[in-house]
């Protein structure tokens, strides 16, 4: 029978990252700098575990039964009061709401603020996932170009807001270590862009799901920590400083919104499992989520390092890379008219997976001439053996 | 600030049982018929500690980080299997989703089959939540008449056919201790009403969350039993017979529809946590899930029977009830003419909680005169003392 599918399920897009897993599974020599997970070595397990059984032990009946559909308020209360500390956030009139990761708020909030055809300002790369969630809700990503400095371009914004008004609803950043350039935005970039928000009216989704694995320079403070309008909803996430499979995010935003979004989620899910909240609660509660956290970063700066190295050992001279000063991923750029989709398959076959920067592009038509490179996931001896194999192909395209 | 939000987010409307619940909290002699949770005394807590510490035993690394977004493969299967047993599913050309709870499957349908403005055919009265869920995603529940044995009438579905065409993309059924009124579909009328779904080219979502909490009569195939197109999608959940918290539910259909709701769902949240999958998983392979099943429908039988025995005892004799075979709910009906919300206060006043029809209406004009009763949230002893607090008010309104 031939179905007939609403214009939301016609939206979907064939994931590069899922496309260059499947060819890595089929080569044993293959090596991933593609797939952006965090490093299972980095996962408390043996706590988690601990933290997991203490729910048997204090609270089985609530936490067994149909919970809060905003989330475990111990585990709200918690993370507001971490969050003045680490992201400069004032509580006053905010509240949050505990989703299934941070995907599910990129998700919430075009569901929240978006009709069919209104438009999200994004930088001229950004996460595919938040692509999709805004694309899966009918809403239109409008790419920025980005300065030099690869952050977002203040007069792209202004172009953007005197072509396209009052249909742009929200700017989606993620400014601490960008996925995918791994770009830091600076303070007075940060200033400039809510002075921009509060001149043409637009609301600021920043996603900060790397903020905290900084592993050198001076951290800056949260687009959030600026809001005085209540007009910045600030996303967080347990994924990489936790556990990923605990599928632990939470957004914080003025309350009428979280109000908002609450009913949203109910509707979508009557809320997300409790139990994976009370793990990360009682977590905060015994054990030094602190000291994880550094011990997380110092490990990345490690994997950063070994991975910037081996690139700039082995890669073309024709090949800039970024300079990351924390979190997962840097951004490789191949010289100018490249089209990276062509030659991703000399990367594949010489056992090296990497993203085209395609897959990050708003707009299809401007898929520009680069690669996300992840170093989280690989190990250390991978790093090494794959910025070699990395490397030669650029060589073999673009001389030494 | 002023918020610019979605149509989608203006959707929501008061849940009447938060309303409700909100009046319990504040009285302490409150008996409360009308939250719809499972019996927290069914859920195995030792047994779901025991499998979820086998996760850190077997698959730490497996569960702790990104998982599958269809979710866990052998929980998959398991299921699957389990169905063609329990539910006389054919698995050829079928798939599964994992999803956040059934609830979650109640918002992928529309999403994956609905533009804004299309109709879902629903019965007169019927879960409030799937109500919500098509509202939020801009369609529009349009109730259809029951015949007097409660269930779904056959000239109500084709006059709505006849009327609205192709506008129809599904029709939402709940044909087993119906929510809200307790009722089950005979197999003659589900043959029926499959009949009109291929005459008229509209899918069933077949929600079965209480299906095998049968206490009395003989089980009735599922209309995805009876599938020959691939135009059933088939919705269960191990909330009722394992735990609601876990928020594990799934829905079976065909497998280019399910591969739809994997990419709609991915860009929602990524997948739901496999820890919960791998918890059912565990179960079902290590604990006796059928013999499980079989004593939480006998306590459900036992306190099914109490609340009908207390409703006869003591309601008045111008006020009727549905005799369920299994389930959750019963529904009382008043005389013609009266309107629930109006004497909903009599009931909160006399410390008793039902839940009016007017929360189950599709259409707002049409609230009807009944009142929704959960036997399986009290104990028995609530239920003895809250019928008589119940049948008073009715003695009280309308004679002995």
């Amino acid at each position: 029978m031939e179905y007939r599918f609403s214009k939301k399920a016609m939206q979907g897009r064939p994931a590069a990252t899922r496309v260059i897993a499947a060819r890595g599974a089929t080569d044993p020599d293959f090596i991933s700098f593609a797939i952006g997970n965090p490093a299972y070595e980095t996962f408390p397990v043996e706590a988690i575990r601990r933290c997991n059984d203490l729910i048997y032990e204090r609270v089985p009946k609530y936490a067994l039964q149909y919970g809060p559909g905003q989330g475990d308020r111990g585990f709200i209360d918690l993370v507001m009061k971490r969050l003045e500390r680490v992201a400069g956030l004032n509580p006053e009139n905010q509240d949050m709401i505990v989703t299934t990761g941070s995907q599910n708020i990129l998700s919430l909030t075009p569901m929240t603020f978006c009709d069919e055809g209104d438009i999200v300002l994004v930088e001229e790369f950004t996460y595919m996932g938040a692509l999709n969630c805004m694309r899966a809700q009918l809403a239109v990503p409008r790419g920025v170009p980005v300065d030099a400095d690869g952050s977002i371009s203040l007069d792209g914004i202004v172009a953007a807001c005197e072509e396209l008004g009052d249909k742009i609803k929200y700017l989606y950043l993620i400014p601490n270590f960008q996925n995918p350039m791994g770009v830091t935005m600076t303070l007075e970039k940060r200033k400039a862009v809510y002075a921009l928000a509060q001149k043409y009216n637009f609301m600021i989704l920043e996603d900060d799901p790397y903020g905290e694995l900084r592993y050198k320079g001076e951290p800056v403070p949260s687009i959030k920590s600026l809001d005085v309008d209540g007009r910045v909803l600030y996303a967080g996430s347990f994924s990489k400083i936790m556990a990923a499979g605990l599928r632990l995010g939470y957004v914080v935003g003025a309350k009428e919104i979280i109000a908002k979004m609450v009913a949203l989620k109910g509707s979508i899910d009557s809320g997300s499992t409790v139990i994976s909240a009370l793990i990360a609660r009682y977590f905060m509660e015994e054990y030094d989520l602190e000291e994880h956290v550094k011990n997380t970063a110092a490990l990345y700066g490690l994997k950063c390092k070994a991975m910037c190295d081996g690139l700039d050992a082995h890669m073309s001279s024709k090949v800039t890379r970024t300079d990351p000063e924390g979190g997962m991923f840097l951004w490789i750029t191949m010289p100018e008219g490249t089209d990276p989709d062509e030659i991703l398959e000399k990367f594949l076959e010489n056992h090296v997976g990497i993203i085209p920067s395609s897959a990050f592009a708003p707009d299809p038509a401007k898929k520009g001439h680069s690669f996300r490179v992840c170093f989280a996931t690989p190990t250390l001896e991978e790093i090494e053996k794959g910025t070699k194999l990395l490397g030669d192909v650029t060589k073999e395209l673009f001389g030494d």
